[in-house]
Order: C-alpha cells, then sequence, then structure tokens
C-alpha cells in the first residue's frame, strides 16, 4: 500500500540516522508532516492534532505515534510492522488536562530512550511551544538538540521516483493553469474561475489523480494583485484587470508549482514592459541552472537583468520543492537569494518565483525546475509571457 | 474592505483586553491565524510564514507583523489605521541567522511593551517551539504567561452576522453533498468526485461564492472508512463500497461542516443497523441541546442510545466551529464529550459528528447546530440517513 518501495523507506531512515550520529542525536522525534511522510509513508490530515516519528539509532523502525482513530490510516499508509503504531486515546486530544506529547514522552520512556540526546524541529510547522514544554516536562533525563530541517535536507535530493511523481504533478499544473487561462472572463467571479481551477487540479489526468496542493490557488487579480498571499472573493472580473495565478499540480504529495499573470483586454505599457523584462529575467537565471553554480548565483543572474531594466525585488527569487502538506510546498532548505551558497546538484527541483508585488499591481512568472547533468530541466512548458484572455473588441459588447 | 463593520471589531477587542486584564496580562502576542482575523479582519494564506498581531492595554488598535510582500494584503483587508502595519523585511524569511520573531520582538520593545506580562498562544498552530524561545531571547524583562485559546473562547459565542455567515455556508455544503450523492458511482475515480466536490464548496451559491474550507474533503472509501482522516486516492469505486464524505461549506473564514456516509449498491444488514442507530443517537443527543444544557449532557444522550444497541465510541462527540482556517475547523473550545461542563448558550455552533470507524467499515452522521432560546436550530436539511448510491439493478450491468 505504500507509495514507495520498503527499500527506498529504508534508506531515508538509514539517510537520517546518519545526519543523527554526525549531530551527536540518539533519538529524532519528527513532526513535520512531510518528514513523517518521507520516512514511514504515513498519510492523513491528522496533523491539526499533535503525532509524531520517533526514530532511534537502536531501533530498526520508526515509531508512530498518532490518535487512535488515525492508527488505521497508518496501517494502511506505512511501511513498518504492526508493533511500531504506539496510538493514543481521545481524551487526549484538545484537553487541559492531558496532551498528546505526554504520550510520546511516555513511548520515548518505554523504549528507554529518554537518557539520551533528543532531536525535536523546534522551528516545524504543528510542533508547538507546549508541545516542546510537554517533552521537555516528560522526558527530564532526556537533552534536546534542535534538529529542525535535518531530515528537509535529506529530502533535496530527489529519488528517480519522486522526480517521476513531480512531473506527473507537472503535467496537471500544465493542465490546471490552461483551465484557469480558459475561465478567468469579464463577468465571471473570481470564486466560479477558483472553483474549476481546483477542479483540473484534482481531477489530474487520465493517468493520475491529483492530490490535495500544500497552498490553494492564490488568484487576487486588479489592485489585489500588489500582494503576494490573497485568494479569491466574489469580485466579478473587469475588463483591464490583472490576474495572478499562483497554483500547483500535486500528485502523492509531490508538487509542481507554477505562475502566470493574465490580463483581461488591453495590457497597460506598464505591465507589458514589465513582463518583458521579467520574462528575460527569468531565462537568464535558468541559464545559469547547472551541477555546481550556487543557489545565489542563479538570483544573480536575475537580479542582474532586471536592475539593467531599473527594477527591484527585496525577496527571494525560489525555493527548494517537493513532498508537502499545508501550509507550505517549500521545503524550507535551500533559496535562490544572496548569501546562499548551497551548491546545486543533480536531482534537486526548485520553484523559481519571479513575483513583482508593487503598489497597487503586480506580476508574477515561474517555472519549476530539475537540475540535471547538462544543466536544468523545466519541468512544464507554460509559453513564458503575460496571458492576454480577451481580444480588445470582446470589451465593447 | 473588511467583513465586519469597524464596531464589531473593536467590540472583539475590548472583550480580548477585559479578558487579558482578568488574567493579568499587559500584552498579547496573537498568532493563531483565526484569531488574528478575528481581531483584525487580515486574511491571506501567509500563516506558513510566522505573522503577529499585538493587543495591548495601551494601544488603541491591534499592531500587525507580518512579512513585508504581505503588508498590502493587511492594507486591504484589516480596519485598523496605516500606523499599524509593520512589515519584516523577506530577509528574515526562512533564514537560519534571523526569525521573524526577533522582528516581533522589536516591535514590542519599540513600543516600550517589554516590560509587563506578556501573554502567548503557548499551543497555538504556527507558534512553533521556537517563535516561542526567540521571544523569550529578545523580550529579556518581560514575563510571559499562556493564553492559548484565550479569544479562542470569546468567539464560541457569535453574533447575528457571524451566525449569518454559517447559515450561507450552510447553503453550499448543502449543494456540495447533493453534488457528492450525484457522482460517487461505480467506476468513478475517488480524485475525479472529490473535484467536482471541492467545485460546489468554491462556486458556492448564486449568492455568495465559497472561500477555501479549512479542511479537503475527507471521502475515504471502501477499507479506507475504518478511520477518521483519509483524503481521496486514484482508486475506482467498486459496487458495495461505503464512502464516507466529510465536508464543510466556507464563506468569509466562518464553516458548516456535515458528514454522511453513502453506500454503492447493497448496503450490508451491519452497515444499516448501524446507520439506524447512529441516526437515532444523533436525534437524542439534538433533543438536548438548549441555553443552559452542558456539553456533557449532550453526549450523554447520544451515548445512551448507542449503548442500548451494545455500540461503544471512544471519541468525543462534536466541538465549536466557526472562523477558521487550515489545518482545523474546530475551534478548540467546548467539545461535546464526558467531563465536559461548558453550558450552552444561545449562538454558540457546534458541529456534533457522530462518527464511527470501526475495523474495516465505518459510517458518519453529523449535523452543524446552533444553540438558540428555544432549543436547537440545525443548520442544514440533508435526510439523516445511510445513502444508498445505485439502484441493486445496476450492480449487474
Amino acid at each position: 500500500m505504500t507509495i514507495f518501495s520498503r527499500d527506498e523507506y529504508e534508506q531515508r531512515v538509514q539517510a537520517t540516522k546518519q545526519r543523527m550520529e554526525q549531530q551527536g542525536l540518539d533519538t529524532l522525534i519528527v513532526t513535520d508532516p512531510a518528514n513523517i511522510n518521507y520516512l514511514t509513508g504515513y498519510d492523513g490530515w491528522s496533523f491539526y492534532v499533535p503525532q509524531a516519528i520517533i526514530v532511534s539509532l537502536i531501533l530498526s523502525e520508526p515509531l508512530w505515534v498518532g490518535r487512535e482513530q488515525d492508527s488505521n490510516g497508518a496501517r494502511l499508509t506505512c511501511w513498518m510492522s504492526e508493533s511500531t503504531i504506539k496510538p493514543y486515546a481521545d481524551y487526549y486530544v484538545q484537553s487541559v488536562v492531558r496532551h498528546p506529547m505526554d504520550y510520546v514522552a511516555q513511548v520515548v520512556r518505554g523504549y528507554g530512550l529518554d537518557h539520551g540526546r533528543i532531536g525535536v524541529e523546534m522551528d516545524a510547522y504543528y510542533f508547538s511551544a507546549l508541545s516542546f514544554h510537554k517533552l521537555v516536562q516528560g522526558l527530564p533525563d532526556a537533552r534536546f538538540a534542535d534538529a529542525t530541517l535535518l531530515v528537509n535536507w535529506i529530502r533535496l535530493i530527489k529519488s528517480d521516483q519522486e522526480v517521476a511523481l513531480i512531473k506527473q504533478a507537472a503535467a496537471i499544473v500544465t493542465r490546471a493553469m490552461g483551465t484557469a487561462m480558459d475561465v478567468i472572463r469579464t463577468g465571471v467571479r473570481e470564486c466560479d474561475a477558483a472553483a474549476e481551477i481546483l477542479r483540473a487540479q484534482i481531477q489530474g489526468t487520465e493517468e493520475i489523480g491529483g492530490d490535495y496542493p500544500a497552498i490553494v490557488p492564490l488568484i487576487p487579480s486588479g489592485v489585489r494583485t500588489g500582494t503576494a498571499h490573497l485568494s479569491w472573493i466574489d469580485r466579478r472580473y473587469e475588463p483591464g484587470d490583472t490576474v495572478n495565478i499562483e497554483i500547483a499540480g500535486c500528485v502523492r504529495r509531490y508538487h509542481c508549482p507554477l505562475a502566470r499573470s493574465a490580463v483581461i483586454g488591453v495590457p497597460s505599457p506598464q505591465l507589458i514592459e514589465l513582463s518583458q523584462v521579467v520574462a528575460e529575467g527569468v531565462t537568464a537565471a535558468l541559464d545559469v541552472v547547472k551541477p555546481g553554480s550556487l543557489a545565489e548565483d542563479v538570483e544573480a543572474a536575475w537580479q542582474k537583468v532586471i536592475q539593467h531594466y531599473g527594477y527591484h525585488k527585496a525577496s527571494r527569487l525560489g525555493y527548494a520543492v517537493g513532498l508537502n502538506y499545508p501550509p507550505d510546498w517549500g521545503e524550507h532548505t535551500v533559496s535562490l537569494r544572496a548569501g546562499d551558497m548551497s551548491e546545486l546538484q543533480p536531482n534537486m527541483v526548485f520553484h523559481l518565483i519571479a513575483g513583482m508585488w508593487l503598489d497597487g499591481y503586480g506580476l508574477e512568472i515561474s517555472e519549476t525546475f530539475r537540475v540535471v547533468p547538462e544543466g536544468v530541466e523545466v519541468l512544464t512548458g507554460t509559453e513564458r509571457k503575460l496571458f492576454v484572455l480577451e481580444e480588445p473588441q470582446a470589451l465593447c459588447s
């Protein structure tokens, strides 16, 4: 029932244990849902209650700790044996007297792992300040160390099977972006456009269905394009609107994001110029991608182009992407920005997003790419341009 | 541009300040995205980076602290004046040398609020262990107190305008559940059914568009109905499958959840019996709802019925619901379960979900209800039964 072979999961756990040894950790308590999935296969919308994977140098398989009503989900989706499934009773859930991390601590003690050095993901989603406090209380003999991103860094280089899933996600996002360009028209409500886009994301292709992306379609229009993370409202599109469309295809939790901007009717000369600069900058950045280039080199190539034309972008140009859960499809490891000296290696996958959010207007062109021995493989083929969605005469109807 | 009047937001902030005074807090740092929205109107898919609202007894308006590229979103959605918008630079984002909470601490210091007693939401989503650690480091003169759920408890009793939004969400979920019952058929892929359900959730009604619900459709089928939180896969429905459908309508972030189970073809006698018991139990529980009843009374009425028939359910029967963001639409305050002595009051809204997750099969019937002076107002009218989706003869085709 697992997505990958037992071998692949065991290699991932082995790589985790190697890093644990390097960092002097005896035990690792993993709470990031993507890292839990990566190491065990576990998949379920249960990350709204505390759950954890316990990896120990002296245990051959990770232990799964989660809510009792999700334990059958663990049995259906994890590769490990039945004895590793450690469900907690429902009275731990959203209680003022008990906390699920009390139970995690109990499991750690039960395996005699409470005297060593324990890594926790201090800055992971869903690992609350109280979760940590409860672990510290429940494991007084342990020493804690911050192991945020320990597993994320292993995820940075994808296996060929992971790349294959991201390519299926690329086919889905290509289709969904086509749907967006077909449905966004004067008079249509933003919510109705969003509904069709989401439908295309989830239907997927004939070969493979779409999973829910970690972020909903971000499709601000008009004045709302001047900011990065607004979703849709009820507003009807008007002639002259710019619409930013940032979406992803998702297959088995693996993402391929893609962003484009469109204008309904006649774009302003200002927006046409911006789109040409951004497209040129993106192409220049992609030209730099090859094994051995640094993450900051990619961003520098982009900056050179846009600064030549007098533009400025303070925010990073992109980030590593792949397996994830809400609220983010980014992996939080390598960023394409000044100062990030990470060396690009084959089978790293990035979302390069040239988003310009200016006062009252904005524009986005992005590409998801894979580093390959020869240089770069861009995963989607959507034209790198500002889309114009209605012929001028349509505005007069 | 705000959803509610300035008066309503100011009342909410006033109620928050009252509770702060009762708990001896000078300042409250709010990080739960639903609480941020509740107090300021702020809406955006930006909770994947740290953000906060600072409420102080000596400030008339809350301060918004978030990422620079989201500050225009704050200007578009918040009620406060421009001077309360405190954006942090992009180099704080996913950096190993800086943390956004360093900047939050700086803002707190800048307003001279760092010598008092500061409440933080220790167990809120997106308030990581590291976020707290950074605040403690950055505010050495402050004393910290756990204020988890302080704002959530204010949210428990809805205004009439909030109820009106939940009723619009009820119309949407009714429609989306109808879509589910129309599209789930032998041979259809789960992902294709999910796509149509999501489309209906987002399209909404002619009057109002749907917002993204805080949880994706949970629609396990077959053996996967034995657990609570699986979404869809590529699997094609087969004759005899049971499908659990747990979805919500969402309007302006206000939710109305609804769950039903369906069977494709002929239900087993076991499942028919279970559905009748569950429906009877839900009705008995709703009959107890009125101002002055306790949360645990509602659950006790349910238990009495199912135990009479020899069934058992350990997990809670429901929870307060309303405004929320992923990963949960529940408010984390009152639960319908033994030991919860909260008194029901008018304009509380609950999702009562009778989910039975047994080995290899399961069933769900839920209702979202509002407490009214006369007793209970059930917000949707979907029949309280197991849905049978194909006539027996269809199985022979």
